[in-house]
């Protein structure tokens, strides 16, 4: 197994890295600047992105150690953001693990074979040291991204087991997961049999995104939302907590996300999170109610990114009012970047945040 | 303008409803069972629904009285529920006052000319005595609907309007409904316009409804849950409380919910509200601390409908001890039933919850 402490010249060793605006936010430290970055800041809204994607499948791009590296830094050259997200896809690792997937234009991931039975819980591929060698091109892409960042801090990339899983028993996205929902209360079983592997496999992920390089980590739950905080607890929680476990010993924050999860914040900071992040949905003074001992993320709506800059910039301001509120604050999207966003629009959230007071 | 107080014979003024289950909870007084009634209980999980709608375009079925008053009343007769609640569609009254709307098999409500601009808005029809004519077969229906129901009440049934302005301004339905979210903030003025019209539209849907006959209204706000606590309360709340404006002269209860809507509950009650809708996320004792003035309706969890007996019994008892924190319960989904429901476990639902105790 990997050795279990950052090597000599992991980023998070030098002062460039550990004492950047965003490293010091994600501890709770008084930051140089505010430190602002988005979440789908790289991918389809950037034109550089779309010219270097033409003609390659998504889960190569994600595969090829020189793209996925281009794709991740293409936002950090062009707006000065203070982190770079690791380009990848959720089900990255689940395709390294053995899972027969593919990512379908205008569909998402699509299943070869869904898993709603014990059986099909049993047929999981054994995660052996061959998965951990098949994890090679993502170390790979993210010590060629490190190596051209600079005192910029790379974040790692994950996706939590439900929402994974929800994926896998529909063996595509779906609404409302119901199927997968519906699994919990049919088949409990069956349900932390899936969970369990998924959260090696995602945990895994992490933990070579962090030796090879990264100095944080997030953990994006996105259809959480869709579950009734019984049934997070109950069900979700622990293998949540399993996936942040995997990281535990390594000395990077570990951030968490889920969209529309305003009624779960609680449950998935007690899953050994670091850092939450809030959906635009809930102001984040509100949000230091339920979590305010961790420092936040967020949360500007995207819906206000076509809106006149001055609807901007007051709900800019307004965001950045009330995240001096949190114990720490690092400025980002309420939601992933939308696809047709003009990028100048987020280049002068950047210049805006970073001319703003610290706190 | 129709009159603005009921007739003499309106269910209402009769002993049997007026005293029923659900009016006595909608009004806080303890009622003489649990009342229990199913969002979607009329509709696609029931074969005796199937065999009547069939060949019949959905917009048409909503329209013949004979046909809405038969579906109405097929979950009544099944299950013995002490409700039943207008078979309907949001976009009915959109058609009736002249717009180009139809609703398309796995698609939804499709719109021929989405609403962006002023221009747009100045365009809409007129809602003169025309449009109160036209909703004629909806007085129809609801007559034929109460002339059979006996003691049991019938609620009424509107979208509210920023569920029906999403349609509109996209044309049709979206997964995070952003064209709406950016016209709030991009112009304002626009959206405040569209969302005046369609809160008369949907106002007077409901008060032809509770005219004719209907004992109660529920206003369903079906997409608010992707709005921000801040754009409910400024762009959103103004034209639901027009809605329940427009029966506030007239004594039924009146019932307000958002599926996703955890963040939106003081908001959406503000609104005029008398009773508040949860949805399965959140526990009703947990909602208690929100609108605990309020009589509360919900909030089974519909994933727990496929579940063995004795999960799904002892979820819906764990239902029933939160909701007795409340000022009054009436027992619900906390969202519409799904299509592939087995109506003998619905059935198995509603005969539980009136062999348990009122409180």
């Amino acid at each position: 197994m990997p050795q279990s402490q950052l090597i000599d010249g992991h980023p998070l060793l030098t002062g460039a890295v550990a004492d950047s605006p965003l490293l010091a936010a994600y501890r709770g430290d008084v930051p140089s600047r505010r430190p602002v970055w988005f979440m789908r800041q790289a991918g389809r809204s950037l034109p550089e992105y779309r010219e270097t994607r033409a003609g390659t499948d998504m889960l190569d791009a994600c595969l090829t150690p020189e793209l996925a590296a281009e794709i991740t830094l293409q936002p950090v050259r062009r707006y000065g953001v203070d982190a770079a997200i690791f380009f990848s896809d959720i089900v990255v690792p689940l395709k390294l693990a053995g899972l027969e997937v593919s990512i379908q234009p205008g569909i998402g991931p699509v299943f070869a074979r869904p898993i709603r039975t014990m059986a099909d819980v049993e047929a999981l591929p054994e995660l052996d040291e061959d998965f951990i060698r098949a994890l090679t091109p993502v170390a790979q892409a993210v010590a060629l991204t490190t190596a051209q960042l600079g005192g910029t801090p790379l974040i790692g990339f994950a996706g939590a087991p439900f929402t994974l899983a929800a994926y896998m028993v529909e063996g595509k996205a779906s609404r409302d997961h119901l199927g997968a929902r519906r699994l919990m209360a049919e088949a409990p079983d069956v349900w932390a049999g899936l969970a369990a592997w998924v959260a090696e496999v995602s945990g895994w992920f992490l933990r070579t995104q962090v030796l090879a390089g990264a100095s944080a980590v997030q953990l994006f739950d996105s259809w959480a939302g869709s579950l009734s905080t019984a049934d997070y607890e109950k069900f979700c929680q622990a293998a949540s907590a399993r996936v942040f476990e995997l990281v535990s010993d390594l000395p990077v924050p570990r951030v968490h996300f889920a969209a529309n999860g305003a009624h779960l914040l609680a449950p998935m900071a007690a899953t050994g999170a670091t850092v939450m992040g809030v959906d635009y949905r809930l102001p984040l003074d509100e949000a230091v109610l339920e979590v305010g001992h961790l420092p936040l993320q967020g949360n500007i709506n995207p819906a206000y990114l076509t809106a006149p800059w001055e609807t901007l910039r007051e709900h800019v301001d307004d965001v950045l009012m009330r995240g001096a509120h949190a114990s720490g604050h690092v400025v980002n999207l309420g939601h992933g970047v939308p696809p047709d966003t003009d990028p100048d629009v987020l280049q002068r959230i950047v210049d805006h945040v970073h001319d703003a007071p610290v706190a």
